[in-house]
């Protein structure tokens, strides 16, 4: 089963992944999903906003027992985020039949569509729109690096986008939703379990920061005549990570994009873009808020102007407590703890009673080749995972 | 006349200019100018290295006086930036004529292909190869951002790679090259003149920075686990500045490129260019120096790897003192002053008796669209340029 999805998108140079939205790459992981089901006899469905589904029982039943995850990936991403939730999903279902386990309500496994937003700019547009959490008209005003707009690479890909929008029915029948996925720091790793137990996910959220100088000569213009964006750009990068340490929070700007993006030309616009995170939502603004006040601070010294946008913010995520507790003791007392990542899951926590199962990361490396899980602990995994849905969906 | 040459290779919503060498928009200048010399009369020729000459006399004559510059752009570029000089070049002829002046020497038109280097990564191209300043193997190792070799984009636009290279027969038959530019600085706007002999071009370079760390997770991976390159890059751009301030040089990051290079990874690679420029060669290999050692250090507390790469380097060019004092002379004492921007005059100067004339830039803004010249300025260029030519030509 991995054997087949793991050459899907992987850059040879590098080992990494580009399975972005609707790419050929992600139709490739698609046709391996829709495979997949239809191997093991599970109904399956594409849904209007372009999430998949492989359905053992009835399609329509209620109280539907639902797991899975995403396989697309951010760029240069590992093999695990995403599509460790998804095999698992299969295995576990495989793992139910040799035990001769029966549910007695509907069990689905899902794959996501576009969770990691690399092409668009929006993570978990699939279970978003799902959600309600973003409009038909939002998702049609999104375009990617090309201009390409959501809906004509839906189209390219043979998705009809005209339907997109919320899907209330469809969740009011999920009657729990837990999504595997590996760890993505090293808090398991220094417990020494393999498996864990998600509590709550971190606040978190885009800004874009523009900075707008002056395009001039590298050659000729004289430092005091200049209006040097990148400069701004780069005290708000090294202001953003002292402001997120001195609060306990995080701060990252790993993407960037320079006008005109020449040797010798002095930039007229660096674009930013900050992404962070904290505990609770009131450090998360505070912290953002000092980033800006000290950008447009230096901005006034460098005659540069700074506008900040935020592109996308999730309020902090409490998974339900009682299906989190009723995972920690099926699977006997395993850790319980908190992520900064964002998941579907989190998106679908306010609809649904979620939970996650993650994996332990022994490198703790996570969007990057380096992203790592043992064969044991993915083992360990697909048993957690059926041990939870055997609990879930056959008694 | 530059009615026709205006509007090609310009970006209608910034007004900047994209005139890479062998692009669509180079193949039109390339015709603009043939169309010049055959409306003129003049011979026209297209050198084996792609720059193209308009002959008043003998194309093969001994000691020819050559006045020209460039017609290709940096990304965003100024109407002026090489095309002032071509223009005024063809006009200087016009007013030749006018005059009843006939040059008893070859007189030429020339533009140099690929002056700015934005396609390539190498300023100068066309006359670094007829200078032998780059050999014809070094030109085709060159590559754009897409892959393309120098060699496969003349081949597209028509032009046969085949015979690049050296080209010393053709530099004896000139007597003296004269380069009419739009100033890069508000130096001429200090003094009130119109027009300036340039003196000196500062030696430089650019070096490229590449910043290793490590790919993860925005997210989940805390401060004290990353490796981020993005902190030392900005570091960096802030040192430069600083180091470059103390000795009175000049230091720009204005390129940058990230990988993977998306809003929730930590970047695991991080390339800027630096472009800097001093006087003298001592202070501009210090200052490089510096910024160098400031790079490796922080780069040691971020775990980030440093590597500098020398991507090409110009030394100081003090131009021929006989054939300015003469220009200076015929023009009546305008300022003598010196440049921090790179030119074909300079790359020539080593191998023919060059000189340079400026013309007022009142922003002092160039290489981008706010880069400016008044028409009585640009036509006091021109009467300029052909009081040279007649003094050189015509006695």
């Amino acid at each position: 089963m991995w054997r087949d999805l793991l050459p899907i998108g992987r850059h040879e140079a590098t080992g990494g992944y580009r399975r972005f939205a609707w790419t050929a790459a992600d139709t490739d992981c698609r046709a391996w999903f829709r495979a997949q089901a239809e191997s093991r006899g599970l109904a399956y469905e594409l849904d209007r906003n372009g999430n998949q589904w492989a359905w053992w029982g009835d399609p329509a039943g209620a109280d539907a027992v639902v797991t899975g995850s995403h396989l697309d990936s951010v760029p240069e991403g590992g093999a695990f985020d995403g599509p460790l939730g998804v095999v698992s999903s299969f295995a576990a279902v495989d793992e139910l039949l040799a035990r001769g386990a029966r549910p007695n309500r509907p069990l689905a496994v899902v794959n996501f569509g576009d969770e990691e937003g690399a092409r668009f700019g929006v993570a978990c547009v699939g279970s978003r729109l799902t959600a309600g959490r973003l409009t038909a008209e939002g998702a049609h005003a999104l375009r990617d690096a090309d201009g390409v707009s959501l809906a004509q690479a839906m189209e390219r890909a043979g998705h009809d986008p005209a339907a997109i929008g919320p899907d209330h029915e469809r969740l009011a029948r999920i009657g729990a939703f837990v999504e595997l996925h590996v760890e993505q720091g090293r808090a398991l790793d220094r417990t020494g379990h393999p498996i864990g137990v998600a509590s709550a996910i971190w606040p978190h959220g885009r800004w874009r920061f523009d900075f707008r100088g002056e395009a001039n000569h590298a050659g000729t213009t004289r430092l005091e005549d200049r209006r040097d964006p990148m400069l701004t750009y780069a005290n708000t990068v090294l202001a953003a990570r002292k402001k997120a340490r001195l609060a306990g929070a995080l701060a990252t700007f790993g993407k960037v994009s320079v006008e005109p993006n020449g040797v010798n030309a002095i930039a007229s616009l660096v674009r930013g873009w900050l992404d962070s995170r904290a505990a609770d939502e009131e450090t998360l603004a505070s912290v953002v808020a000092e980033i800006e006040r000290t950008a447009v601070e230096r901005g006034q010294r460098d005659g540069v102007e700074v506008t900040v946008t935020r592109e996308s913010f999730t309020p902090v995520v409490e998974f339900a407590h009682g299906l989190r507790d009723e995972l920690a003791a099926l699977l006997g007392g395993v850790p319980v703890l908190p992520t900064g990542a964002g998941h579907d899951a989190g998106i679908l926590s306010d609809a649904v009673p979620t939970a996650m199962l993650f994996v332990r990361n022994p490198t703790g490396v996570s969007h990057s080749p380096a992203e790592a899980a043992t064969e044991d602990d993915c083992l360990a995994g697909v048993t957690a995972l059926a041990d939870v849905l055997e609990g879930l969906a056959c008694r």
